[in-house]
């Protein structure tokens, strides 16, 4: 409800000339899996980000903002931003400080959606697994549900990155370490949260899901380590 | 809402001729149950399936269709399938892979129903007791839920089947385990997930519940051996 | 919605000459609880039981059925039960198994509502401290909501009664423990789970949730002995 | 909608005249949050307090009542408090026993609005503590959600104050405790709970939710030791 009934408002302002037809679709979706997400603690205190390409050239993302409780986000308070993360369609507001992130994962990957949670359990794992630069995490039936995987015979390299607040180099860190694991899904900031990208929405949206659930599987499988 | 609301389409379409009169009715209960083990964390990442005998002579079920998100799985998306998994009500979609599994699941006991569910702890415990080749259930009072159990001094045995990607062959081992402990009222996939089934969907349900409780109750039991 | 649309045809059946007049209105109250405490994960499987007194003289208890999905429960499915756990308004039905515990709580304490639920923790906790009888629950804020409390420096047992499926016998041993155990707010029946009441029923409610929330913290504390 | 059909209600009755003007629309978000809070295991059975400011001078509180289950919180039980905890704007009722320790975060931190939390965690963790005074909370990215805090190489300190049931004595410790930690968003009361506040309600919800998700993650981190 409270994302339709912004619609309306949203189409007759800002720069419609600059905005890809379907923006109106794609933020009332980034903004109900905001919310879902919230529900499940992964986008606590306005933590975490999302993103969907609306146009590709020139590129052009529906970006949360920044600083907005993400269990109430609305979709006229969604941002279009462009290629430098310059808002588009409004005349104010400002887009996360992560929105760089998400704009080289887009074109890393050539993803059409970018989602950023943190949840107690990536956070955790980030950390822990920090000198390793990454979590290893095979053999599990649910790999099969991210894109390309066939079987639980596989196994994901999930990269740790270190966290920083200087975004453009924290930018080149991560577009290095996608080189480097071409094969990867997502990837982690230590002590932050986790990154995962779909070609779609639903399958981003798929892919944090997987990952959110194995790496508390795999968590709450260290606690009983030697306890059978 | 989403539920009902697709009723009307959905039988207006596909070959109804060939369809049980119930499909409706037993397609938007599998979508709630869907909804509601989605929400509790677990199906997800459009991981489990569901399904329900619409018709004994010749086989039919109902089932949730391959790679949809299940907290939005519609009414208008489930699948009508015969005995050889192949479509009936649509012409296009994609039964779940595992269809094979919920098929003989309902063959070799009887069931009406059958849930499939990946979760946290049923994920661990399919591992952690891999080696014995099943999990030892008993002198709880929720095992009483299991349909024919009268008393909490029951003995359960949840079977460990190992994982594969081989449907037919992984269908063989299902069928060989659940000869082999014919009182079972579900079975775990190594590192992949739960199976259990009833002569009734609420039956289902209600295995589903009370066993996801018990393993975690189990799992959370052994963190704390030699605590106190 | 499924609650307030069953009373209607509730208040149009049954035996209402024998009926308490606010029974309606306490059904509604009983199964909105349920259905807040199943989304919690506390009556998951058909589990549990709900009751509150409709008169006094004679005693009438509404109360829920058994083997009805507690997530779902519809106010048209209470029952209304005499002293003797028989059912007073309908021609069909069948009361909870625990029926003549929860007339014997509100015989033994005077109470107006008795809730049984069956928690992870609850659960966990009945058969850690077994041996010990009871658990022993003191120095928390959170126990100054149990009624006649006035300061966290109280020592609350919650005694642990072991299970049985003899409900007489069952009850007896239960009358016993509240006699000795004069201030308990409630008990623990053995790898079963809790009881708890209240004069009324938001207090017997608030007494679950203050009695869950202590055992979880308990036994989530047990998990970090000397971690620190 | 429960909260804001008490709208009309309790802007036709009370003291009207000393009432901020502002007051039914904070009482609303105020119901909302507890709601939201609720449903977490934040404030359960009854637990808990919030309260925002309406008016600076002379000062006024929009408080949570005492005794209310914070799920059923409505905007028509809510209450307009003065600075000595007087209500002002009815004529029954019964603020919060911790009034007080309110208006003392008021006053000493010029907060806007003031939340108290119950959580499991943040139960366990005042109490792991308590001998070394208070918690370090440092490296995580989430800091950064906290108002002032630019970057995740901040140190938190988030003090643990003894409880008590002398609320005089109890805010004037907890005003020393704010003035020796002029930094700190929040303090922990000793197996009680957490008291976060910001400048305005949006900013205390964000507080509240980034304390209890640090204070989660580093209870879990815990378990984890040697463990990898």
């Amino acid at each position: 409800m409270v994302i339709w009934s912004g619609l309306r408002k949203l189409c007759g302002r800002g720069h419609p000339s600059r905005m890809s037809g379907n923006f109106p679709e794609v933020a009332a979706k980034l903004a109900a899996i905001a919310q879902g997400f919230h529900a499940r603690g992964w986008l606590l205190g306005t933590s975490g980000s999302l993103s969907a390409v609306v146009q590709r050239e020139p590129l052009q993302l529906a970006m949360s903002p920044s600083g907005v409780d993400k269990g109430e986000l609305r979709v006229d308070q969604m941002l279009a931003i462009d290629e430098q993360a310059r808002i588009v369609n409004r005349d104010s507001g400002k887009p996360s400080d992560e929105s760089l992130l998400h704009i080289r994962v887009v074109k890393e990957r050539g993803a059409g959606a970018v989602l950023h949670t943190h949840s107690v359990w990536n956070t955790i794992l980030s950390d822990l697994y920090a000198a390793d630069g990454g979590v290893k995490i095979e053999g599990y039936e649910m790999l099969k549900g991210l894109q390309g995987v066939r079987t639980h015979e596989h196994s994901e390299w999930l990269p740790i990155v270190d966290n920083s607040q200087d975004m453009p180099s924290l930018a080149e860190s991560i577009a290095q370490t996608l080189n480097e694991h071409k094969g990867a899904h997502g990837f982690l900031l230590r002590r932050h949260g986790l990154y995962s990208w779909g070609e779609t929405l639903d399958e981003a949206k798929r892919h944090v899901e997987i990952l959110e659930f194995l790496l508390e599987t795999m968590g709450r499988t260290l606690h009983l380590r030697n306890a059978v």
